[in-house]
């Protein structure tokens, strides 16, 4: 009955009808105060400044990646956490050392350009060779067989920028196999145009894999002028030349640490609310939009709640370990687990930059959605729309859990227009995240997660 | 009697006299299809295009410089210059082979770092030590005797941002001299700021030097990000260790050479209207705003003003060689053409990258003004400015022609505003140069320059 009469009554009435059922006047006064502070505050920026400036880039298994788990224990505890640990992940542990690279012919010049995640090294004095170009994955997989034999391939495909960046899916497809496939045909090294809408000289990383019967040539990105500047030649009927020299080292399985803070629900301790971002970073910027901003956010997001109340059920930050490498610290925590999953009543991470949160989503069951809707009131005075579409996906290390169960998942919106100029560059830097931005991104996880975890009804997923 | 009529007639009446004097109603109209065919042609991109693409960066006494110089005097003559020549310039000859630089405490990350156009090299083995901040070169002057015995200097001071470039003066003072000063308290490396309004990843380079009687010690700049981070690292109180490895060299006297391009003039043929830009750039980018543009633009000028007559004075492209490391080039030219430097009926030089020209101005005798102004009338179609001061300075490879004699110099002024994020970077490349504007900018110079060549009066400097 109660369901029927939300649905047929006007949005006023449902609020008013709900707000009395699952928050007193008093809470949401309680929101507004946290949602004030966090607005108003720069314990988020302070958080994320000490984090990239202090330790910069975060590679797992490296002598930084052990800082920051100490650095995100030490700051929980000094923010006043009721519980903070930390709990193991194995990855595959990869090091660039170095990597540099020259156009030969038809003049030399420089080439800024990257190693992929993964790649193997070339031999130590580097190799040269004719670049053979295509525009598209597919035009590559579609060339003749040994076609490539003793080449450089090059896939100049260009990603589109979008608010939901929805241009990355389709161009990390040439990232993650584009090396097997030139080296299936016969080529020595694989060249791909960034995963980037950037227009600046720096060239993206990311995650690329090899296949076991396939020879593992090494994998780069150019940077975006460096890749129309090969196509410039191309165009004009230039056999171009390339010199390339990457050093990297497969160190097999590194242990790193996903950290976790929590304050204590007063009524269902055992239920949590789960927000977070990753700790780890590549190595080429300070990991600042990718994904320092989800850390810092996250964990002042907790403290802003906890300055007010301690809700009825748990705030439980995770900073995942790893993610970069494959959501390694994801896959552990969700393994770990794996029996009290039901326990968590939302989880959302932050894991997209700090552009403004612009939607709010969930991904929860019917009786959840009078929750939802009083959330999404309360979040729509930081210019946040409710998206009703009930389809929320949530961060990449919320895979896991979609994986092995129905959570209660919600998805934050942010803008991303802008987030492939800088994720996974060099140029991924503090001073690209706005102050302004970041409180409002804080303001919005502090009012989702205290409600999430104060509301009367237990959320649960479809 | 002319020129009282002049100054006390209104601007219409002004107009139309002189007009009737400087420039016959066909002249006039021979101006408007040059402007015409220049607003719509992509000659000067394709120029620039090739230019940056086919040679790319062209530091003085390279091979590409070499190339470059070979390039020009192709082009020229494939344009249909009624003469080419090339004019030798000697010059310090430097090279640049490595650079790369880390944080070492309070954590490592890499230091995105260039050094200074002259720079002397570290041991092969690197530098490492402790820095010392100052926000200005005067702080730095001001500290203890030997307080920075074994350290590295470091000067944070920040360039503003302004249309005419205002800011490149005051902070371009901690290049020229910051390593001569830092030695001089005992420092054993320089670091700087870099001077450029980038807010990425880019170090700038540029001229630097060093005074006889104080140690040569490595001078470079950092990005402005990273010169960021160095100054948080210190406002939080941390000891900041630097570990920096420069690979330089100095090659003693070099050649290289200014490469002319001329369309004789039907009537006054030993006069001329000299216009240009640098044809060599730094190592870093490949020198597409500095200063591919000028001599695309100029270049393509020129062709546009043959393609409808021969005005009756020459006009004469002047590519100048290692710009970049001195006025070389300049410096030869107006030298070996001093006897002659009467020639010249005006003289622009375009070395301020490729944004809109907003402005005009002379720097002539007042018998000159009349045709200046009928000039100023052409250019207002393409949105220029008639800045009525007189007072133009011209480019950097018109210094030397000031210093020697009162030459008529104008100034097609360019905004500004944004060529510093790209100047001495490795982002100075092609895809920063809009088309349109490059239209327009080529437009304006052929304009100023058929006028100055076709006018019935020959302009005279002050
Ligand atoms: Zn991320
Ligand atoms: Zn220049």
């Amino acid at each position: 009955m109660k369901k029927l009469f939300s649905t047929l009554c006007l949005v006023s009435c449902i609020s008013s009808t709900v707000h009395a059922q699952e928050f007193s006047p008093e809470q949401i006064q309680q929101v507004a105060q946290v949602r004030e502070a966090a607005i108003n505050s720069d314990l988020s920026w302070q958080i994320l400044e000490s984090l990239t400036t202090e330790i910069g880039p975060r590679l797992p298994g490296t002598e930084n990646d052990k800082k920051a788990v100490e650095w995100a224990q030490a700051q929980f505890k000094a923010l006043g956490f009721d519980q903070v640990w930390i709990e193991p992940a194995t990855f595959p542990h990869w090091r660039r050392y170095h990597e540099s690279a020259s156009i030969i012919t038809p003049s030399e010049q420089p080439l800024h350009l990257t190693a992929l995640g993964n790649s193997v090294s070339t031999p130590k004095s580097g190799i040269q060779a004719d670049v053979v170009f295509f525009e598209t994955l597919d035009e590559l997989i579609a060339s003749p067989e040994g076609s490539l034999k003793g080449k450089i391939a090059f896939i100049n495909y260009r990603m589109n920028r979008h608010i939901d960046g929805n241009g990355y899916g389709p161009a990390v497809k040439a990232r993650n196999s584009g090396a097997v496939e030139a080296a299936k045909k016969g080529a020595i090294a694989y060249m791909m145009r960034s995963v980037s809408t950037s227009h600046h000289r720096f060239a993206h990383t990311g995650g690329s894999h090899y296949k076991t019967g396939v020879t593992k040539i090494p994998a780069t990105a150019v940077a975006n002028p460096d890749a129309d500047q090969l196509a410039r030649l191309f165009k004009n009927g230039h056999k171009v030349q390339v010199k390339l020299n990457i050093q990297t080292e497969d160190l097999g399985e590194g242990t790193s640490y996903n950290v976790i803070g929590q304050f204590n629900g007063t009524q269902y301790p055992e239920q949590y609310v789960l927000i977070g971002g990753h700790l780890d970073s590549w190595d080429l910027g300070t990991g600042a939009l990718d994904d320092g901003a989800g850390v810092a956010l996250t964990m002042a997001a907790a403290k802003h709640i906890s300055d007010v109340k301690r809700p009825k059920r748990s705030v439980r930050v995770v900073l995942f370990a790893a993610e970069e490498l494959g959501l390694w610290g994801a896959k552990a925590y969700f393994k770990r687990h794996e029996k009290t999953l039901d326990n968590i009543v939302a989880a959302a991470e932050s894991d997209f930059g700090a552009d403004v949160v612009y939607g709010f989503e969930s991904n929860v069951s019917a009786d959840a959605l009078p929750v939802v809707r009083e959330i999404a009131k309360q979040l729509a005075p930081l210019n946040v729309k409710y998206i009703r579409k009930n389809t929320a996906r949530g961060g990449p290390d919320l895979i896991p859990l979609k994986n092995t169960t129905s959570a209660p998942i919600f998805a934050l919106h942010q803008d991303g227009t802008d987030y492939f100029d800088y994720h996974h560059t060099a140029d991924d830097t503090l001073d690209k995240v706005d102050p302004k931005k970041l409180q409002q991104n804080t303001a919005a996880y502090a009012v989702f997660t205290m409600m999430a975890a104060d509301a009367k009804t237990k959320i649960s997923g479809k």
